[in-house]
């Protein structure tokens, strides 16, 4: 009995629709997420009626447990491992994960497969599974509001002894030894505590940089839990903002607030962006939010949907994305706000938990 | 001026050898490599008289700071970034990284070539800068043993303090720990603690299995600093080693120390690991040493050279690579003991500094 059964039916859906025999998987996310495996190397084929997974010496056995229903097949020979275990396949064509397989391992697989004088085509593809990982089961769900009931505490834990002189360096470890503590696998990025004129760039990592009163800081974080991914933003600010800060701010808060008022089942990825986009664009700050308003997250922390300005991903019911509409002005710093929701009778749902203002 | 002349020097020397005009860099490490530049997306060309790195607005300012020498260029059309920046350069051939290039990113260059009506050819080539990156500079070295003394205190600290009923998770959790409260920006691979039975999978990870005296503890760990990686292990047992553990320890030492001893510049990757497996294989254990004797340490913890039974790689100065020979028994355990060594005036020379026994 397979692991994922409705994955794979729908894997092989997909595959019918689009004339291919079978598909090679080779990106790890798309490994774990259809076999349960979570090694990291090793090939999964599936085909109409079989589902085999080959692996090295060193993940056999955890292959055999994990991803029950799948054909274990060790690798033993890299000239021949995959021509040899498919002779007596009934299949005339393999697509292949394009935007993961290298050049040079494609290049090995066209060789063995002429050496075997099989009549096999290699079919190239892109994000057939993405496709289908952005639809979050209740299963996935489960996992996801621990992961981010995980990143919540350690926010709250760590932003509560916030204060003057702590370096951002400190604060992000801090956060990552609570997500540790609390069961998490790991932050699912690095963190991002971003203070001052540092706020001013959405991806400045933690650096030296003591907290000072009165600034914005930006703490984007995240946890890992069961491989799953969270992500979170909050804006803290010591002490009491002056009259800009607090404006900025609350221009943020609503360009996000509205987003997730608004957002419908059936908007595209652009639709949503355009709402914050709006709002933000109307006080002024075009100029000052230079990202997309959001991303699915899963397995991996950025995935399908995408929410931006040439998205046409469209919004459907058990996606889970974030919305995190952001201001930034060089020289000054920035604010960005971000939950994650999980769409549920056409509306988005927050997910997030932590405490929104801290000033 | 460049940050690693040098680097950049030696490779165009490859080039020309090979009747290359310039080379397209995708992979990470050996884009910071060559570059200085940490960001995580982003490509080099290397011409031979431009340096170019092309990255997305992320990182456009941070590349110039660190990438000195380099003329950035900011990726703004995904389907011209490169046939754009390349029309004024007098170069018709292309080399890039096949084994790290993807499929779906080859088959986009080749198409905008195309459409730019260029006549440059696109040459697949595997390992070029893996090559140039076994030999390290005083630079490096520094460094690394830096990264080295990070993680033998940390497992100083951490081994101390181990006792039975300590689960093997909380020992991995410890050690990470340390090594970023020493400095350390992380763990340079998922630290191994195996105890008991599951010492006797080579690449077991940290479970909640609780430590009991008597059995053996493969402790398998490393830091990253500067981005560069250690790599440590090291077999304790709690409490006085029974006979049998006591032999297996020390047919284990044995073929460690007298590869230490024997390794000489010009041996093959092979001779090497043959030292070691000899003394297993005598002692009638030829079964269970199913690895390699070691592996080249940089920016990867697993680089070049490769020390084992079928690998040709020539042994040089300058060289830093791994010595971990080991015994597994299923159902009992394992020993491994590993060390990291520097090769000058062509003998091996030990950084590692972490006790060695410890029972």
């Amino acid at each position: 009995m397979l692991k994922f059964p409705d994955r794979i039916k729908k894997l092989r859906e997909l595959l019918d629709k689009n004339g291919y025999n079978s598909i090679l998987i080779s990106n790890d996310y798309n490994r774990r997420y259809l076999s349960g495996f979570t090694g990291s190397a090793g090939f999964l084929l599936i085909t109409n009626n079989k589902s085999l997974l080959f692996t090295d010496f060193r993940y056999t056995e955890q292959a055999s447990l994990q991803a029950t229903g799948f054909e274990v097949i060790r690798i033993q020979n890299p000239t021949n491992w995959l021509s040899e275990n498919i002779k007596t396949l009934d299949i005339s064509s393999i697509a292949f994960e394009s935007d993961d397989l290298t050049v040079n391992s494609l290049e090995k697989i066209k060789q063995e497969i002429k050496q075997s004088k099989l009549k096999i085509s290699l079919e190239s593809t892109v994000g057939l599974i993405s496709n289908i990982r952005e639809i979050k089961s209740n299963n996935e769900l489960t996992i996801l509001k621990k992961t981010i009931e995980i990143s919540d505490q350690a926010f709250e834990a760590v932003s509560e002894n916030i204060r003057p002189g702590i370096s951002e360096q400190n604060i992000a470890w801090e956060f990552e030894k609570k997500v540790r503590e609390l069961g998490g696998e790991a932050i699912s990025f690095d963190t991002i505590v971003a203070s001052g004129p540092n706020a001013a760039r959405p991806h400045h990592k933690a650096s030296e940089n003591l907290i000072k009163k009165g600034e914005t800081i930006v703490f984007d974080c995240g946890a890992r839990y069961k491989g799953y991914c969270s992500d979170l933003t909050r804006t803290i600010i010591l002490g009491t903002p002056d009259n800009f800060t607090r404006k900025i701010y609350e221009i943020v808060l609503a360009a996000q607030e509205t987003a997730i008022a608004l957002i419908e089942s059936g908007m595209t990825g652009n639709d949503c962006d355009a709402i914050s986009r709006s709002i933000i664009n109307k006080a002024g700050y075009e100029e000052n939010f230079g990202h997309s308003l959001g991303h699915g997250v899963g397995l991996e922390v950025h995935e399908l949907p995408f929410l931006g300005n040439k998205s046409q991903n469209i919004i459907e019911d058990e996606m889970v994305f974030t919305i995190e509409p952001g201001i930034y002005i060089e020289g000054w710093g920035g604010v960005r706000i971000e939950d994650i929701v999980v769409m549920k009778n056409g509306k988005p749902k927050i997910l997030s938990n932590a405490t929104k203002i801290r000033y």
